[in-house]
């Protein structure tokens, strides 16, 4: 028998449900236990005994939702070395961070699947506070953070052990070694990593090297193979197709469920913005706000000879085309990259080297890339509304986790915003933050992150 | 009307005819211009007029055949820029060297289009001597000698200005820009590059940048409409599929007539053995000496640290127990890659390096690599007659020209080598050339090459 | 008043007290506090009360010393990151790996400055236990352990703030930024840092970049500045002339008391030679064992390509020969460097790479070291004797300690190991430790370290 | 007997004669076979029969001179490899358009002794026609073009043997291997080299490679060895200092009669100034235009990384402070490096790269480099008639050739321009060059060069 104590009920409020209808003024949410019970006008019955949170003047919007690589700031060397043998804690401090700024569930796109799962465990089952997290583990097809694949400067700096036992937490067996298995060795090999306990499968369709976007990472076969089998799991497939759009026909050939990539030089040709639009299949956009979009374009102009230029050859008008051609066409939008929580130290390198734009604000930084997306997809053009799904119920469904996420429904887990001021007249407001609540509790933000590690300030001599 | 004077008549040799019968002893070949129109036991009737080649205790085989790079030396930046504008010099010194070593037609497989055309013309108009060459420009997907594709390094140690213009000889418009274009653009762009006269196309299945092997250059269908292009326009496809196992399946599936490759680290499965037999898909082996392998096996445990240590892996057992499995499944092996022409200064660099072995017999040298792999054919275990099959009747398949050419036959060009000593009994007796017939023409050898390039000495200082 | 029971009596052994002389048969060593206060034979009077340590068929000689890097490890970047702000601990861990092997006291000749001061004082205090330190800081005019002068690679694997805060704990103001000051400047600089507390100076001869090593860090007047003001404040001075041999004369001249380097690739000069003997300057010796020198030998000729290689080079012959010339000549030789704490990640990369022979053991390992040292000084034949003295009293004369230090005397410090063994019968009996006392008291070397850091074995997952 | 038709009159020019006083107007130049015999105003007495060449309205200046690199392009790979074995030919098509820009004299600063030799012999000779050349070969101490000091990325794409033969001619034993000699060795080198028939000798102060600038070649010792061998044998040494203002004591208080450097990042110190000024000692300028200035500056600002950025921290304020002090200081201040002939490929990748200022305007590029000195020096505030002598009477002090060089006067050589209009009152007019003569003979300035290499549009395809 349920406990009257357990009901509450947000009242007063603006709710902009997610659904995109309407929003309903001076409205009631009843919440039951971790779930909403009722979404109404000021005439839903409040249950006597109900907790009241007192919400007038203020908006409620769904919990956001987004993409990040927790166990972050993984392409510094700094970071996964300081804290080897800690990166639960390090997954850990950023879903506080996470949930302190509003994001209720966050997708780990890239990370060390034993850690992360020891987090989601512990979250899930109440022992700590934090982001409801869902993974994939690493990149199928990928290796680890110390090689080839990703940063193999960085490799060659450390002890061969010490890179080869960080690389196994993120490889787990599917990194590059699948590329030179035969699809029945494949398939054995990811239905052992599926086992363990993921979310979602994320395959490579695309070389990840830079500067190398456009080959393809398994033949057609065996990718059909992977796909099979996490399909057969009941796991949704993400596939990145990095800077290809040819990568986008290979992946959904193959089966896969949400390609993601987007830093095509070339505008998309029509055939294939038609071939997301009529399978209704997700596309995620990192728009950049106006400011942005000129300094990087600069920076490619003025000969920025890294690595990360080619990948600023593919930000420019071209982009921005192809993502209105993509919100035009219907395709269901998704709001991008949550990033990485950075140490001071990294955060203060990329600036100077202008890997993040000279304001600081990008999709990098875990807990403010959010915010700046909203904003970005604002200044180029989506209706208030359509950024708002989102960064919400369209992540929600692209996850296939819609049943009990992404809106403010009867039954859905009570995830939800309480703004200061509306986000529709300005995506600026999702920064007024009153109240996060996640499965009907509200959460003590203040409090968070519980332990800080990279969020400190840079260690000092003693 | 014919003219007596044009007949010419091989007397009293043993003839190895190529077709694997037993070699006729003490027999006769007639010769009635370019053409071959008997070839018989002494009681051939020789037609009164003849002109006699008495060549009584040697052994005329067909003119042996081979895969090179004419515009050779291609990784040395010093050779392509000393020798810039004069690449169709280089070609014709190469095909003049090939010439004189019994080989009496050559296939390049990497080289800037218009400088072979070039030399292929004056060469099959009469105006020069040299191998006949059949060419296929450049590879479809892979970019110039100086680029990330091939050699990286020297690109950076060139004025952008001279790395691109050198390249684009080699690129042609087809090159790894093709990887970021739709399939309609691509057909387009083969179009135009087969009009030019090109001989058989080749095309880049997986990435040739080192240590990246087993990744796929193009989406399944790109790659089918590249092939596609070729077949129309009744052009052989030779299909680059490095060390990677799946690229054989890519590239079959993709219709491609002639997969190459073979630095597999892994044994190849049953089925791939079993897919090249059953449609008798050609495969071109590097057998190495049991000398030369136990040295490169060396270099790789001590601990070889360059990109060409990542080849010296596929080097070994496995390479050789795969290719032994494709002898026995009964796959039409061809005789390998017949190698360029090296300046005395890239030699020494090379066997300084360990990139040659210390005898400096390798498959790199024009001119040494088909006596070597005839003699490295024998060290495997091919029998005799089949190693000189794989090095003439079997090419001239592959190559779809055996209408014309690989075996002495009525009816084919008349090219032949006559030798002091048996090739059956000691492939090194392949060495001891007589005389090189091509086109029913002696071949004055010692006045070739006509002009020492890469072949001469070292520049002196004046 | 003195307490009787302060007073401490060894019994029984030989005493070798490191002045050259014959061994004591069964002697007596009496202690008092920190002190020596007789050294004799059976007949010494013994006070009563004194509490005796019987050494019957042992051997007492004086503690050893040598010079060492305390914040190991130090060309790896994964050690000074990961233990950032803790590498007093690092120290101390040190110097208690170093005291249990029967190092009483080392020399650091590279490290952090504030951290080893700190460590310094706390064993000087008694707060804790470990070797009696004495320490020079970084080197005058060489950057930190991530720079240009040490590991650049590193330095780029690291984000620039993190990069220079560690650097700036061993430069210390006084780095390379000095080759650009005048000699006022370099002055006032050199004050200040010796103000800190530094027990002696090492100063950059040549520079310290691999392959670099033949130049020269300072202008003479500007070295001559450098050395004078160490001088004024009563401090010695060292000089690194790594593999030159003019930097010898540079530094000699210049006023350095002791210049270290010797991997010189050219035989030292008869006129060399003469400088050192004639001023008794002291030469560090590193000697190998006859099997590691032919090891080294080997790989410098299977080409080696990195950087060590251009050491390998210089431990040769050459080596051997200007080793045993300095000898000969009566130079007051030392037995060499004691090296750092490895992490096991660290250890098996030098393995691997064969910066470590395939034994392990080396120069480079504290705790090792110093044994190796004494067993290749005999391999290359030295006399026992004198190999003792390089390890005891040629040190602290080197350094100016010897007025307390160096030998087993009446008045110096109660620094001695008991051995099993007779270490003049053979060098592998510096091992058979059975005592080490530091100022009079016995070690409890089961109990060091007292936190294992870098002795520990790799992190494990969770 | 002399011939009266070898009487030269230069008529009614205004005469700038270099010595620094008032120039002549309506002046008369009378020459006599090599050599000025008369300069005076109208009634100076012309031998009848004299050969006339009327300069009413027009300026007559010394020849101009300056330091150059003949064989030139050195920092590109191609340009060296393509001309192996012409090196002859660079030079002397270098030494043309030298002196068909008004350089009558060059002083080669780097470039393969005895190449260079073989061309001033030719020149001297009256054999070809040149600028007339004065050379040291290589630096003493400094490895050829292909090495760690000089372009070491460059070495590592050639070939071994060929970076080696190239390297050897600008050697010629006194490259580095100097270094690790002994002070008898190296002199006995120097007078090996002396004796070959240079004009002056360079030696290294300080250490080439960029970013070491700081650190010295040699001990004070070998230094003051190599001095003095030249100065034996008679020649003036120059030393190069690059950045370091210690290199300039060094420099001279080993004997060194001209040190150059100047890309200091710190204001010289007025002791320094002093002693250059005090003995006279000649320093060699390269102020920049104030436009370049600027646009170098804001180079370094907006990060460019390569290695041209530590140069171009030494240009800007301080630079121009030093140069400026120096002038007012009294010290013989000459006017710059005359730079090089470029390919037109490597002239488009130093634009590419901002190597070059986008006007093109530069030292670096030969026959244009000298105009733009002269234009910078005055954009700098240098007084005319000084700028002038800094290009003129001031080298051939330094040089010490000023008894028959830099001015014109009675006795010397009759080199000189007649140059349209008046230099002194605007620098751009040293560009209006009516007539070049050298030793007596007007230079048919079109007929040169006399064969296009470098200077030749680059390579079109056949």
């Amino acid at each position: 028998m349920k406990d009257v104590a357990e009901v509450v009920a947000v009242v007063g409020a603006t709710i902009i449900d997610g659904n995109g209808g309407r929003p309903i003024d001076d409205g009631v949410i009843l919440i039951e236990g971790k779930r909403i019970v009722a979404v109404g006008d000021r005439s839903t019955p409040i249950p006597r005994g109900a907790k009241q949170i007192v919400a007038s003047g203020k908006f409620v919007i769904p919990g956001l939702m987004t993409t990040v690589v927790l166990v972050g700031d993984t392409h510094t060397v700094a970071t996964l070395v300081r804290y080897e043998g800690r990166y639960d804690e390090l997954a850990l401090e950023a879903a506080q961070i996470a949930l302190k700024s509003g994001l209720t569930t966050v997708f780990d796109n890239y990370g060390p699947r034993d850690d992360l799962i020891k987090v989601r465990t512990a979250i899930n089952e109440g022992r700590v506070t934090g982001s409801r997290i869902y993974l994939c583990g690493g990149w199928v097809g990928v290796d680890g953070p110390f090689s080839e694949d990703m940063n193999n400067n960085h490799r060659q700096a450390l002890p061969e052990d010490l890179a080869a036992r960080i690389n196994a937490r993120f490889e787990c067996n599917v990194g590059e070694v699948l590329t030179s298995m035969s699809p029945a060795r494949v398939r054995e090999e990811i239905r052992k990593y599926i086992e363990t306990g993921i979310d979602f499968l994320c395959v490579e369709i695309n070389v990840h090297r830079f500067g190398a976007g456009q080959f393809f990472q398994f033949s057609p076969r065996v990718l059909e193979a992977i796909v099979d089998e996490a399909h057969r799991a009941g796991l949704q497939v993400r596939g990145n197709t990095m800077v290809s759009e040819e990568g986008i026909w290979v992946a959904t050939n193959a089966g896969v469920d949400w390609p993601i990539g987007g830093y095509m030089t070339e505008p998309l040709s029509a055939e294939t913005v038609a071939l997301l639009a009529e399978r209704q299949i997700p596309w995620a956009i990192l728009p950049f706000t106006r400011e942005d979009l000129e300094w990087y374009q600069q920076r490619v102009k003025t000969g920025v000879t890294n690595a990360w230029a080619r990948h600023y050859k593919g930000i420019g008008d071209t982009k921005q085309l192809n993502e209105q051609a993509l919100l035009r066409a219907g395709v269901p939008v998704t709001l991008g990259a949550g990033g990485a929580l950075f140490s001071a130290d990294a955060r203060n390198s990329y600036l100077r080297t202008g890997m993040i734009p000279p304001g600081g604000r990008t999709y990098g930084v875990l807990g403010e890339s959010h915010f700046y997306c909203l904003l970005a997809a604002q200044d180029i053009g989506m209706k208030p509304m359509d950024a708002l799904q989102a960064a919400s119920r369209n992540i929600a469904r692209g996850y296939r986790v819609d049943k009990d996420l992404g809106t403010l429904e009867r039954g859905k887990l009570a995830d939800l915003l309480i703004l200061d001021r509306n986000p529709l007249e300005n995506a600026e407001n999702y920064r007024s933050i009153s109240v996060v609540m996640k499965e009907g509790k509200v959460i003590d933000r203040d409090a968070l992150p519980t332990q800080r590690l990279l969020s400190a300030p840079p260690v000092e001599s003693k």
